[in-house]
């Protein structure tokens, strides 16, 4: 049997005792994992002075060495976040619903644990906790597939995870770190489909695409988010000025962050202007359509490209539409399915945007911002899904279980000959 | 392009006028689909006649043959479940969830369809009918590869349901039959994930494995159903022997049907001889281990294959185990997520057999027989998931659906410098 195969057999016959823990068994736990993590931060700081100096040497800088790096400060808001965590709701034996049928059977529904997850991500060494604590919460095991680029920090990590597992009488293979970073260990792991019940991949469009091209696994993920802003001709302007202002400029770098204004033309000359002054003067760059670059003359020409691209950096692909019919088609064409919003005091507008649209999150008069599992109250994220399954948005600790049937009855059969008495 | 992409991107393009799609619209639809089905039986007869002819040129014989026929009350049956289907809840457009938070943004969970949905089966010309009225209730458009052998069937009854489509102002394509059954062109199929949102196959174990081994698209399936019935120390025998007779033969050939009878040791000695006894009236043999065979002189000795069959037949593995836990243990290392039941009055058992199993649907006292969407109050179904994602168990309408966010503000911004206004 190869090594990945059976580090992950082993993650699997740890899940059935995560599956049944009970709450304060999980809160416990992860507020031991905080400790630990408290109590090891020179060992992490010192693994992770290691791996920023394997960076430097390859000449990584910029906001990628930025990512990798921790200090005091960051151990301690791991640590803080994994007790954050524990204080969420525990949404393993919920019942969804309860029915009582005609010949008295009642059904339930309830939430059980997927089971095995695996996560592959690139850089954060912070995902090596705030993954493991999401999963623990819903009562699954995990196995965690980190970059190299960040190993001796990871390892670190699951270090304190697994000294606060074992303190618990767990497993340490729970939580179970691939140190093995080849790419065929990889493809295996995300091939055995009679142990991983879920894969999550978060990191760049390439690492993604790689693993659902691989995966024999279900996958949820989402490569990109090209977020629109779209100012309907109804739109409180000093509102939507507020809004892309901080969709594109509060944390360019993140999915959430807007990447495309759409502006209906009604408005445009004497919205348009404006926005770009305010964009400019914070360092956003724009790329326009014909229309746009009439209004705004520091506006580059934008390509076809611009308008499915997420820049994740100060640029912005402008438009403007002729219609509310053209704001959906663009959006249709070039969208992501991740986050789109219309500012508009139309009500009716805001609903045929709503239902026009099957992007994950649709907004009316909000910042896309918010587009985030800890904004939208769900807690903490483990991902944002743009696959049309399981969960489509950002996804919480509910987004770990599943619904099951149980069903008892008093001897109730299907078809009465049956009855032997 | 290749057909079976235009054929999708044809179906694709149906889906929005779907989504949008109201209740009464709907309802109208798939009553219009029964009435021109009804309108059509002499064609759906002479085209089955056809595949019934080819069938036995081919030498197929018994249950299959009989799955393939058609005749006017089970073309009257089809009609029927399309208005059954009718009269469901519209799952579209349901508030699951509804919060304001504290900066006075509010969340709703909002369920919408998929999109896309591909399903593959074989034999039953029913499934044409009923699988594309379950997609259209929960406005999905809907790709048909039906097997072979019920081609020209399977086109009289899509004919029917595209006169009502069209009738209704909608594109055929909204329920599109691929009559080009090639296995390469079903495995392009499975691979356009930029276009099909999910696929669910539906027949023989094989059909199923080939399906999850090409797609790249998400895939909900089960395998097979070894539903256990196990019969606690503390159980009512004669609900038992009900439970079991039921489970076994009212209908053998179904994956909610009985393969496995567990029993414990303390009590086999009274049940095992009248529980065989009973089957064996019924035409059930029995396969067991040496403590079954030291009770049940006809029982022949069960194989370690026994054990994970489906045998879909008149036959029974049975196994008298030492212990409850050995009961867990043997339905974790054997059994398929379907079904299981426990019989017992001891209410501790009951729980604990519910929390230590995984399965899709847990019992306590009821037949392994109600496992059933129309059983269990989801009206009719799509299939049953053994896939832990996104379904699992019987899957009705709502599970051709996904929740997604819908966020309403009055300019809320996240960081508040972002403000200009």
């Amino acid at each position: 049997m190869s090594e990945i195969r059976s580090l992950a057999l082993a993650c699997r016959d740890a899940a059935p005792l995560l599956a049944v823990l009970d709450t304060p068994a999980k809160q416990a736990l992860l507020i031991g994992m905080a400790d630990a993590l408290r109590h090891r931060t020179a060992d992490v700081l010192a693994a992770n002075a290691k791996d920023m100096q394997q960076a430097a040497d390859k000449g990584v800088q910029g906001a990628m060495l930025d990512r990798l790096r921790l200090d005091e400060a960051r151990v301690a808001a791991i640590a803080q976040a994994l007790r954050d965590v524990a204080a969420l709701p525990d949404p393993v034996g919920v019942v969804t619903r309860r029915d009582t049928l005609a010949n008295g059977v009642q059904v339930e529904r309830v939430r059980i644990p997927l089971g095995v997850v695996a996560m592959i991500y690139e850089a954060r060494p912070n995902v090596t906790a705030d993954a493991a604590a999401l999963c623990l919460m819903a009562g699954n095991a995990v196995i965690l597939r980190g970059g190299s680029e960040a190993l001796h920090s990871n390892r670190a990590i699951a270090a304190a995870l697994h000294e606060a597992l074992q303190a618990h009488g767990l497993p340490a293979a729970a939580v179970t770190l691939v140190e093995d970073l080849r790419r065929e260990t990889m493809v295996e792991l995300l091939q055995l489909s009679d142990i991983v019940d879920l894969a999550i991949p978060r990191g760049g469009e390439g690492l993604i695409r790689f693993v659902t091209e691989h995966a024999r696994v279900p996958v949820i993920k989402h490569y990109k988010g090209v977020c629109h802003l779209y100012v309907d001709r109804a739109a409180d302007l000093p509102l939507a000025l507020n809004l892309l202002i901080d969709g594109k400029t509060s944390r360019p770098g993140v999915c959430n962050a807007l990447e495309t204004l759409l502006v209906h033309r009604d408005i445009a000359q004497e919205f348009l202007p404006r926005a770009a002054a305010a964009l400019l003067t914070r360092g956003v760059s724009l790329r326009g359509d014909e229309a746009t670059r009439a209004l705004v003359s520091q506006a580059s020409a934008a390509t076809e490209e611009d308008y499915a691209a997420e820049f994740l950096d100060l640029i912005i692909a402008v438009r403007v539409v002729d219609s509310f019919d053209d704001a959906i088609a663009h959006i249709r064409r070039h969208g992501s399915d991740h986050t789109e919003v219309i500012v508009t005091t139309d009500e009716s507008a805001a609903q045929k945007f709503v239902q026009a649209l099957r992007s994950a999150v649709v907004m009316v008069n909000a910042s896309s911002r918010f587009s985030d599992g800890g904004q939208l109250g769900l807690g903490a994220e483990i991902g944002i899904s743009t696959t049309r399954l399981h969960a489509y948005g950002p996804m919480g600790a509910e987004s770990l279980t599943i619904e099951r049937f149980v069903v008892r009855g008093e001897g109730q059969v299907r078809h009465p000959e049956s009855r032997v008495f």
